[in-house]
C-alpha cells in the first residue's frame, strides 16, 4: 500500500453482524430482524475496555477510516481523526463505526428486503429514531463483547447518538463527545429539512417511495435535497472564499446554464449524490433529526433530560457553523452544568461551518486528541501489545 | 371606505404605459416595446419636485400602498411607509411605484405576448438586469413628466435598483434610500438562487418554460423555491419565536404528513406562491439579483463604481437579517464614504430577518421618516394644496 501515509489504519473491511431479536422501535413498530454492517480499527484489550463508539451524520456510513482496496483514493470520512497517533488513536483504542439502521450502505434499511414479505422495505421501512440506534447499537455492542465503551463519540447527528447513549445507557458509557451536534432542532432545521423532504417527495419518479419497483430513482428530487443541505454545511465566508462570485467562463452569458462556479460545484454534488444515495434512507435521517428532542419528555428541560448521565464529556462547537450553531451547544453545555455533570467545552474557530467537524484543523485536534488521552489515562489504557488483546472474537 | 385606515392612501388604480421606443438590454437583445404598470399616491406639485420612486424586490409589484376595492383586506405590500403621516408622505411626496419588466403582474413579462411572433413571450423573454429596470423606470418617468426624483427608494433587490439609479442617472435622483440590499450577492446568495432555479427548471412540469402551451404550472418547482426564499426571508430567532418546535397536532405521527408547525406554514406560503405567481418570472428576479454587481467594470472596486453618483444616501440593515446582513450594507456605505458621498447609515435592531424592511418597526420608522422629512426639507416641500397640482397629466 504504497499510497496510503503512514497514520492511516490501512486497508479495512466492512462486516456484518445479524441480529434475529425484534427491535422495538420508538414509533410503535417492530424490527423483526436486522443486519449491521460495521467496521472496526485497532485491537480490542483483554479488558476489553478500550472500545470506541463512532456514530455517523445524516450521509454517512461505517466507513469512518482507511481504506477498502489499494486503489481507492478517499479514506474513511473521519480519517482525519481517527488513526495511529490520531485524536482517535488506534494504537490505544479498539473503534467500532456502523452502518445506522435505516441506511443504504449494508445495514436494514428501505433499500433491503423485509423478510416478512420477501420484498424490498423502500417507504414501508419503520421511522427509525436515535434512541432506537442507539438501543441497535447497544446489541451491537453485546455481539462485540463490549459492556462498556471507553467513548461513545459523534459529530452533527452522531453527537445527538453520542448524547443519548449517556441517557439510554449511562453505565455502558465511559465518556461522551458531542461535536457540532444540537440538544434539539430549531424550527429553521427542521424548515430546510422539509424542504429536503418536499423536493424528493415531489419528484415524479419517486413513486411514493417505490421508485425500485419502478426501476427509476428520484435522482432531481434527492440532489435538490443535496443541493440545500451542502448550504448549510458550509459558512458564508468558506462558499465566498472558495467561490465568491467567480465565473465558470470569462462571460455572463445571459441563461440558465451554469455561469457562477459555485453554481456548477453545487450541481456537481447533487448529482454525485443523487447517483449514490437511497432517497428513502434521506428522509428517514431528517425525521431522525427532527424528532431528537430529549428535553421534550421533561417539559423541555434539558437538565432534567439529563440527569440519568454519568460519565464526562466533551463538547465541540465551531465558530462559523450556521447549521448547528455554537450557541446551540452552550445550551447543551449549560444544562449539563445545571445538571451536575462534568462537561469540557471548546468553541474552535474555523472558517469551515458545520463540515468544520470533519477536518483536520490543529485546536479542534489538540483538544479532541487532550479529551481521549485523558480517557485513556482515566482507564489506565496503554498502547496495545499483541499478547493483551481478546482472543474472544 | 369604513374598513380602511385613516391613514391609508385608500383605494388605489393601476394605469398602464404603452413605450414603443424599442428598450436596448444588457445582455445584448432589444425589447421592440412593452407595458408598465404602475400606481401613484399623493399629487405632483406644479414644480413636479416631490415624486418619489418605489423599486420593488423578488416577487413584489406596483401595488405598494392602499387598496384596489372596497373589500380589499390587505393593503399594498409598503403600506406600513407610505401614506398620509407615514415615512414616506403622500401629503408631501406623489409616489410612483411600478411593475418591473419581466415581472408577472401586468407589465411585459414572460405572460405577455410577444409582438414579433404574436405567441407569448414564455422563457424567451429576454433576461432583465437591474441596469435595465432603471433604464425602463426613467423612461417611465419622462411619460409622467418627472425629469428628477426627489427620492428613489427600494428594499433588497428595490435597494439595487435605488443604487442603480444613482450610477446610471445621477442627475435625475435628488436621494436614494438603500434598504436591506447589498452592493452584490455572495455565493451563498447565489447558492440559493440556484436550488431555487433548479427545483423549478427540473419540475417536470416546467416544460422548458413552455409550460403555458401545455396547460399546466410548475406548482412543484416554484413551491420549493419559495418554501427556501422563505426561509432565507426570516431569522432563525423570528421562526423559533413564531413556531419553535410546536407540533400540528398533539402527538408525532412518525410520517411524512404535516408534524411541525413550521412544516406546515412553508407548505402553506409555498403553495398560495406556486398558484399567484409566474414561475419564468421567478427564474429572471433571480437572475437580475445574481448579475448585479455593479463593482465588476471597475475591478471589482466599489467606491470607483460609485464614482458617478451625486445624491445624499440612506442605507439601513436589520440586525437579524441573514440574507443580506448588515455587514453587506457596512460595505455599501464605507465604499460610499470612500467615494466622498453623503451617506446616513442605521442598522436597526429586529427580530424579524430580512422581512423586516417591510415591517413598521419604531426606529426603523423614525429613522426612514427623519431622512425623508430632511428630503422634503431639502427640496422645499410642504403639504401640497390642490392649486399647487401639476395639470399636465
Amino acid at each position: 500500500m504504497p499510497e496510503q501515509p503512514r497514520d492511516s489504519v490501512g486497508l479495512v473491511r466492512p462486516q456484518k453482524a445479524h441480529f434475529d431479536d425484534p427491535l422495538p422501535l420508538a414509533c410503535g413498530r417492530t424490527l423483526p430482524a436486522y443486519d449491521l454492517v460495521y467496521e472496526t480499527y485497532g485491537t480490542l484489550n483483554a479488558e476489553r475496555s478500550n472500545a470506541v463508539l463512532i456514530c455517523h451524520a445524516l450521509s454517512g456510513h461505517h466507513h469512518a477510516a482507511g481504506y477498502h482496496d489499494e486503489g481507492d483514493r478517499k479514506p474513511g470520512w473521519w480519517d482525519a481523526h481517527i488513526g495511529p497517533g490520531k485524536s482517535i488513536d488506534t494504537e490505544r483504542f479498539f473503534v467500532v463505526s456502523l452502518n445506522n439502521l435505516g441506511g443504504c450502505h449494508g445495514s436494514t434499511g428501505p433499500s433491503s428486503i423485509n423478510p416478512e414479505s420477501g420484498r424490498l422495505w423502500g417507504p414501508d421501512f419503520p421511522m427509525v429514531t436515535v434512541v432506537d440506534w442507539v438501543d441497535s447499537q447497544a446489541r451491537l455492542a453485546d455481539h462485540l463483547g463490549i459492556e462498556r465503551f471507553a467513548a461513545v463519540i459523534g459529530g452533527s447527528l452522531g453527537g445527538m447518538q453520542a448524547l443519548q447513549w449517556t441517557l439510554s445507557y449511562p453505565q455502558r458509557v465511559a465518556n461522551a463527545a458531542v461535536i457540532a451536534a444540537t440538544p434539539k432542532l430549531s424550527a429553521q432545521n427542521i424548515a430546510f429539512n422539509e424542504v429536503a423532504r418536499q423536493a424528493i417527495r415531489s419528484d415524479t419518479e419517486f413513486h411514493a417511495g417505490h421508485y425500485a419497483n419502478h426501476d427509476t430513482l428520484p435522482r432531481q428530487g434527492l440532489k435538490l435535497a443535496r443541493m440545500v443541505g451542502h448550504i448549510t454545511y458550509l459558512s458564508e465566508d468558506a462558499m465566498g472564499t472558495k467561490f465568491g462570485r467567480d465565473l465558470r467562463s470569462d462571460d455572463l452569458n445571459f441563461g440558465f446554464g451554469v455561469e457562477f462556479q459555485v453554481e456548477s460545484y453545487l450541481r456537481y454534488q447533487g448529482d454525485t449524490f443523487s447517483n449514490s444515495f437511497d432517497a428513502n434512507t434521506y428522509l428517514l435521517m431528517t425525521k431522525a433529526l427532527d424528532y431528537f428532542d430529549p428535553a421534550a419528555e421533561h417539559q423541555g428541560d434539558l437538565s432534567m433530560a439529563l440527569a440519568p448521565a454519568q460519565c464526562p464529556f466533551l463538547v465541540v462547537s465551531f465558530t462559523t457553523d450556521w447549521r448547528f450553531p455554537p450557541l446551540r451547544s452552550r445550551e447543551l453545555v449549560n444544562a449539563l452544568i445545571r445538571a451536575g455533570k462534568s462537561v469540557s467545552y471548546a468553541n474552535i474557530e474555523s472558517p469551515h461551518g458545520h463540515d468544520a467537524f470533519l477536518m483536520p484543523e490543529p485546536r479542534y485536534q489538540d483538544v479532541f486528541a487532550g479529551f481521549m488521552r485523558r480517557v485513556a489515562d482515566d482507564l489506565g489504557l496503554s498502547a496495545i501489545s499483541t499478547e493483551e488483546t481478546a482472543h474472544a472474537l
